[in-house]
């Protein structure tokens, strides 16, 4: 990407094995990110352009000396930051946070392309039981990022048996949290978004009311829906103060707002919002690489599925295309097989 | 209270049984609280005044037709929100937000004078196994308001066995939330705050370190003393923008603040100083009479012991005095028997 509504494929040298902890991939599914459509609306010009992709999942082709979880012909999983599995944020499951990990892209590859070169592959990779053509593999794709981002909202905001739960945003984060709070045994899960064709979706992922209005008359709505009070767990997967603020709104006294989209602007949020009520508010970067062997088997079984959040299939010529359609919301999210 | 600085004594018309479910009482302890003092700096003129005192103690001299369970002649606690105990939100322990409770003061009594109207007293008073005079009653009457405080923030940040906490603000309830957390079995707690008086008690009731410091040396600091990541677990007893920044900001990611200081300030708090690092941010009006049965046995053993955080006692007539004491900080908190 060579700044806002510019993504450009180009030859690159190829990715190789630097340290001895290193794989190499060669990348048989990626996807287009909501998070890096924010990027596509306003990045600067950048003449040197960045690396693009974080969900991505392949074939390992080489790997370092050190290297002992993963081989060479293997397909493997990688979560949206490499993190070295051992550290003591790793060790405690915030893989995110990890002392020695990092966001693909910027200097490193990016998974939006032929091959990736993957640092800390032990404690980064996950193996898959499957072949690339497995018909499973964009569900297990949604793991990358999505699927655990919403899973993360949901344990954020406690959702557990019974919760009645509102998500607010109805893009791929929105429809694979209302899939996860479904999962966690929520009694009543709630949307809000505009867009039929993705608020259906949520229907079928679990969703049992949908709220297209936005601000007080959405808070309102969801109140009336939820008991009166607000719902037990409200996920914010927009990213926006303006979102944020409606979730701390609708949430039951007592209740909690798991938030995971990335924030967006400066907006600040008034404490006293909801100190009378005590509201928890929770949530931040998933640490996707701690969720996953918790729920791949799900995604196997095909009790968890997400693939119908890809709506469209482009190959790496048709990434330029992918991003255009994704902001332009005639595609929900993009599955690229370069 | 009839502006900032000007607190009197004065006859009102006396306190009656209004509702059968209502508990006339004779108030033999009260308290003045450091959120007294908020308006004390900054309270309008009001020709009519406001009654002050939430935090109280007494002898039930009548009780409403309805009531079963406290008789005249007992000494009961009431603490600092009167509840019925029976609504959805008492029964999920959350008495802070009873949909038929309320504070004290206002239109109805407060506690600081002779004899309080309690509503709802079957929901709100707690007996208490003792006579006036027992030398216990000052550590009882802190279950009012600043201990259980203190214990919501250490709940509400998560505060358990091996934790690392740190405490912003050496006020009463500062001091509690040292207390609390100790209980709860926190390994390593800090306090910040300067004033060696108050810093020398949070010693006393746990604390090992004492950081003076503000902003940004005080959260280089906290790092320093809890493993360099920042504490796991950070309780706000201040309620200034100012100190829940730095609240965020010394917490270990994956950690929590719990915030109970009433908010002073409408600075807002931006989600992207802590989106990366996952801080849950926790906390509230302290549901004081959901912790009362809990806490109590701890404190009648003396294992859970604050009554030193009252360094000065007055009559009735020392009220004004009592006010410009905590004002000047020349009292820690001031103990009132009418």
């Amino acid at each position: 990407m060579f700044g806002a509504g510019d993504v450009q494929v180009r030859e690159v040298p190829d990715a190789r094995l630097d340290r001895p902890t290193d794989a190499l991939l060669r990348v048989t599914h990626a996807a287009i990110c909501g998070s890096d459509l924010w990027r596509y609306q306003k990045l600067a010009p950048t003449p040197d352009g960045i690396r693009l992709g974080h969900e991505f999942l392949g074939v390992v082709e080489e790997t370092g000396a050190e290297v002992t979880s993963v081989r060479p012909g293997d397909l493997v999983l990688a979560p949206f930051k490499w993190s070295d599995g051992s550290c003591e944020f790793c060790r405690a499951g915030l893989h995110s946070s990890c002392l020695h990990g990092g966001f693909w892209g910027g200097a490193l590859d990016g998974g939006q392309g032929e091959r990736v070169r993957v640092p800390q592959a032990d404690g980064t990779l996950v193996p898959l039981p499957m072949e690339p053509d497995d018909p499973r593999v964009p569900a297990v794709l949604a793991l990358a990022d999505v699927l655990c981002t919403g899973h993360h909202a949901a344990l954020s905001a406690r959702v557990g048996p019974d919760s009645t739960v509102a998500v607010i945003g109805d893009g791929a984060v929105g429809l694979c949290a209302v899939l996860a709070a479904a999962r966690l045994g929520a009694s009543r899960i709630v949307v809000l978004g505009r867009h039929p064709r993705r608020t259906d979706l949520a229907r079928r992922f679990g969703a049992v009311e949908v709220v297209p209005e936005r601000g007080p008359a959405a808070v309102e709505r969801v109140k009336e829906l939820t008991g009166g009070h607000g719902a037990d767990a409200v996920l914010e997967c927009v990213g926006t103060g303006a979102a944020l603020r409606d979730a701390l709104d609708m949430t039951r006294p007592g209740g909690a707002v798991g938030y995971v989209g990335v924030p967006q602007d400066g907006e600040g949020v008034d404490v006293r919002r909801f100190y009378r009520r005590n509201i928890t508010l929770s949530g931040g970067v998933t640490p996707a690489r701690a969720y996953i062997p918790e729920l791949l088997p799900d995604v196997l079984s095909g009790r968890l599925d997400a693939a119908a959040i890809f709506d469209r299939t482009v190959g790496l010529d048709g990434v330029p295309d992918g991003y255009k359609a994704m902001a332009a919301r005639e595609a929900l999210k993009v599955l690229i097989r370069p």
